[in-house]
């Protein structure tokens, strides 16, 4: 009989012994690598936050406390425990659990996140309702040492520390630079740290610690071999005190019975508490443990994309480099997922992952512009959307020559609403000067990146993960990276202006069954419109599909330049409705949206 | 005989004595004070540097080194050296120089600024890019220490540290917390942090040090009285070290000398080195220095607007905030210029100005409002575009109900291109579950703000600074936040829907020479669009006016609603046009932009 089965709220593991609750923390493990390896998700992760999440629960009393998981990705032990246990098998399927958390879901989700660095300025916001109202619950932010990139994150830990409101703030950090040594020292010290009056306990505590014997700063300093744990318990410490957060740390993040120990003393203080983790990715899964990049997110039975547009950009972008010395790259924090490791391994000095810093990642690349590079930004849609003042004020205002490859662009699917890149075409088509390709299937994208180095303002080249088509059609002219294509040259009242391989391969679907009812052009330049083609479209039934937003999309530019031309166009947009899109599958959710041969087939019938 | 009057570019300072370049450091002050007063403008600041600035183009040779001016609202003295004195007369005039720094007035111009905290990851680009070239210039970027607040500035300076390249920082510290005793012993202290090996110098430079009497830290220590300063020095510099950045200072940004000689230092160091200056905003204007934020940014003789909807925004909130507890407000350092002084002053527990940090702001307005608290956030619609991630993902697609008083809102005027606040209707409406609303005049934002209370959604109240008009028509219905208000019920084939009070007094000047040549609707809500009125258009000409630009604007949305609702739509959008829109009076650019009383009637006749 395994312990988890009667876990089914928080409340059931509130009595359990220490030794009970390492064995949960066992079967949890076991339980999340037999799930998550079948539906797919972040695996390393949750395996590395087992035993914080146990404490957690053990300690605080959810919903009523507030646990905030930043990025969100970690939440699965979260779920486990909070009674979603049996629905872990569903996760990230089309109406089953998010991959993340959500009040919709649950009342123990305090805050939905996905994206970084947001958990500790939505904790103050909950600190500070909190003590406006007079009411006394506790807020736990939980981020990782990756997320604490984030300017977001110091602009909140700022805010924190002036503040001197109750929160508690756990750093997970997953670098484990010194894991192995904790414990001993550092965990010695940090008590000292806590004992030396850094905060005024409750009476209980104080007299537990006045039990404690006490070893002096400067005796610790002179022990041989500890400097450097030492240096890194103090340096480590005083830059979060400068924010005005007390510190404690760095604590085993695999030992339950401490951190439930550390817990309680930081529920205690009286200000910002921040509480600093050692923790391993992919704990107890030794593959995971060695690759944890590689585990980072799964794909379900683990497959991996056939054509897959990521790859080939990067790779693409390699074989530019080559001969072209300008060619420089930057990711935030995103390497492999946009397909840039062999280009880092080429080419390091002309590389440059910032981080979870998509602001500065944008910033730099139009310094870099200015310096007479030839800036690549490889940054997913959804994440990119935190860099959008970069990109229309330092890029846009500018007209710089910086190249943006926006990957997962499109319904991305099983990660959910936080995810969808859906919204990129109508922010880029704010932005002063910035031209928009979508590639139809990989050849294309090859000839969009060979024209990129010759572009002469902002150009951004959206795709998906995955391409659905090997070959949407032979390039029968030169490429023209201005001009549409047509890809089905019939005579028809209908004309389909197609964006990107998805809505390409939907056209291509329904022509299948009558290949004359409409011509068919693949849109590769969303911005600017192919006038030439608009202008000869007066009498037409003007079609556009497109993998994005109504508000601002391709098909909305289209029907402005009808309007203002011919007057009374006659224009049908196929794109996303207003409001978030959940997860499932891309495929799905594109159904869903009513964006099918099907449908495009029966409009056109009834029109 | 002026020395500035022979100050035609940097080289012409190159040769002055020490004594001529204080002498010609007054002759910048007065001329400062003689013209912004009267082209009005950023004179506090730009009093305040006027000595780095000087010390700048002695050391560097600009363009060949890049000065990046952090907002760049403080590079006037900047442009006074760089051949543009004469041009500074028309400052933020139509045509006239720029309030900010722009490559296409000046090739010393080596970064266009304008939005906060983007200095150093511009300058970062550059130092990477002259890396990657084996090129040699010096980079500098001058960043405030309230642009130091922003997340994007320590995204940077993290990068900055890890990359050990060469750029200098200056930190223009205008807190000026302990400017009265700088000199002496922190000026000294920093000599010999300097002298001790934290630098590698050129053989000469050396040299001079080992001249220097060195004092033990622990000596220094010791003296009483100058614990403080010693504290500021070490811990000061502590944080920015362990970003991986050498620090100097404090020093004295108002002693020309000084600066040379640091900045001389500094330019030999291998590394990233930060340099911390304190000056004095308003230095040399007595009424400036006791109350540089009265001076920051002056209008042309002082003048202030009668109709302020900033102003009447702070002041009705504060009567809402009386009788309910629940409501706070969030500005990002903009307390006065968004009206919200007495807010602050009268609640100051609910009431949170958390620097520049606009995206904080945001979220930190999320976890208020799930705290059950009613936030609003206040903030130019200019600087509200940083935190767009934050509006759509941590309030959109959460649907909380957070309140956004976007000020600034639509052309914004003397302060140019980066700061019209044109794009907001655009991102707004790609915001899930967002309700956008415009006042007509100010009796309808205090409508619109007792609204606001009770909305269950997010909610945007988009207002410029000053209301043309007191009085665009009485409400002569109950004011209802969905519909739009019919101001000039004619029978005719044109309906004009105008948005906010600018574009209503426009169609009102229009409807001065023949009343009954269209009919006009107050289209309060942007969005939702009110569809009752849209659904009897049928057959009308529509023309939609607003203050914003076309791209998923407002026209466009209406735009998008009647083609899918009749077919064959009629409607005809003045908004703006694509690309940036530079400095002028806002009257003077909507003007330029074609949406003119005139222009509308001669529409009208033609079509």
């Amino acid at each position: 009989m395994r312990i988890l089965d009667n876990v089914t709220s928080p409340e059931d593991i509130k009595n359990l012994t220490l030794g009970e609750l390492k064995q949960l923390a066992g079967e949890i493990r076991s339980f999340l690598i037999n799930t998550v390896t079948l539906t797919g998700g972040h695996l390393a992760s949750n395996l590395g936050v087992v035993e914080l999440t146990i404490a957690l629960h053990y300690v605080f009393i959810s919903p009523d406390d507030k646990l905030i998981w930043d990025v969100g990705h970690q939440s699965y032990v979260h779920k486990i425990l909070t009674g979603r246990k049996d629905e872990l098998r569903g996760l990230r399927s089309k109406g089953g659990l998010s991959g993340f958390p959500k009040a919709s879901e649950s009342p123990h989700d305090a805050f939905d996140t996905g994206h970084s660095s947001t958990s500790v300025s939505a904790g103050l916001g909950y600190a500070r309702a909190r003590d406006i109202n007079r009411e006394s619950y506790d807020i736990i932010g939980i981020i990782g040492d990756g997320a604490l990139t984030g300017g977001m994150a110091y602009e909140a830990l700022s805010d924190l520390g002036a503040s001197k409101t109750r929160m508690i703030v756990i750093l997970n950090d997953n670098e484990m630079s010194i894991s192995q040594n904790v414990g001993g020292m550092a965990r010695y010290l940090s008590k000292i740290r806590i004992s030396k009056s850094y905060y005024r306990f409750k009476h209980s505590a104080r007299r537990f610690f006045e039990t404690l014997p006490l070893v002096g700063a400067s005796a610790v300093r002179l022990a041989d071999g500890f400097r450097e744990r030492l240096k890194y318990a103090l340096v480590g410490g005083k830059l979060f005190e400068q924010f005005g957060l007390k510190y404690i740390g760095p604590i085993d993040g695999h030992n339950i019975a401490e951190i439930i120990e550390y817990l309680n003393f930081a529920r205690e203080a009286e200000g910002p508490v921040l509480l600093h983790l050692l923790t391993k990715k992919g704990r107890g899964l030794p593959v995971a443990e060695i690759n944890p990049e590689a585990f980072h997110g799964i794909s379900p039975n683990g497959d991996t994309p056939a054509l897959s547009f990521s790859k080939k950009s990067g790779n693409i972008l390699c074989s530019i480099a080559e001969n072209n010395p300008k060619i420089t790259a930057i990711t935030a924090a995103m390497t492999e997922g946009v397909g840039l490791e062999n280009f880092a391994n080429l080419y390091p000095n002309r590389f440059f992952d910032v981080g979870i810093a998509e602001q500065h990642a944008v910033t730099l690349a139009a310094g870099l512009s200015k310096g007479g590079m030839r800036p690549y930004v490889y940054i997913y849609s959804t994440f990119l959307q935190r860099a959008y003042d970069q990109i229309l004020h330092d890029v846009g205002l500018q007209d710089l020559p910086v190249v943006f490859c926006v990957d997962r662009a499109g319904i991305s699917g099983p990660d959910g609403v936080t995810h969808q890149g859906v919204y990129d075409i109508s922010y880029f088509y704010t932005v002063p000067n910035m031209q928009i390709l979508a590639p139809k299937d990989l050849c294309e994208l090859s000839f969009m990146l060979e024209y990129s180095v010759t572009a002469t303002h902002p150009l951004a080249i959206r795709y998906p993960r995955t391409c659905t088509a090997v070959d949407n059609g032979r390039q029968i002219k030169a490429f023209n990276p201005f001009e549409w294509e047509c890809l089905n040259d019939v005579k028809s009242k209908y004309v389909v202006l197609a964006v990107g391989d998805r809505m390409i391969s939907i056209a291509y679907e329904t022509l299948k069954t009558d290949s004359k009812c409409f011509a068919l052009y693949n849109a590769r330049s969303i911005r600017p419109l192919d006038t030439a083609v608009l202008d000869r479209l007066k009498d037409k039934t003007v079609i556009t599909l497109e993998d994005g937003i109504r508000s601002g999309g391709f098909g909305a530019n289209v029907l402005l330049y009808l309007s203002e031309k011919f007057k009374n166009p006659n224009v049908k947009i196929f794109a996303y409705r207003d409001g978030g899109i959940e997860h499932g599958t891309a495929s799905e959710l594109i159904t869903e949206q009513g964006i099918t041969a099907k449908i495009l087939s029966e409009y056109i019938k009834k029109h």
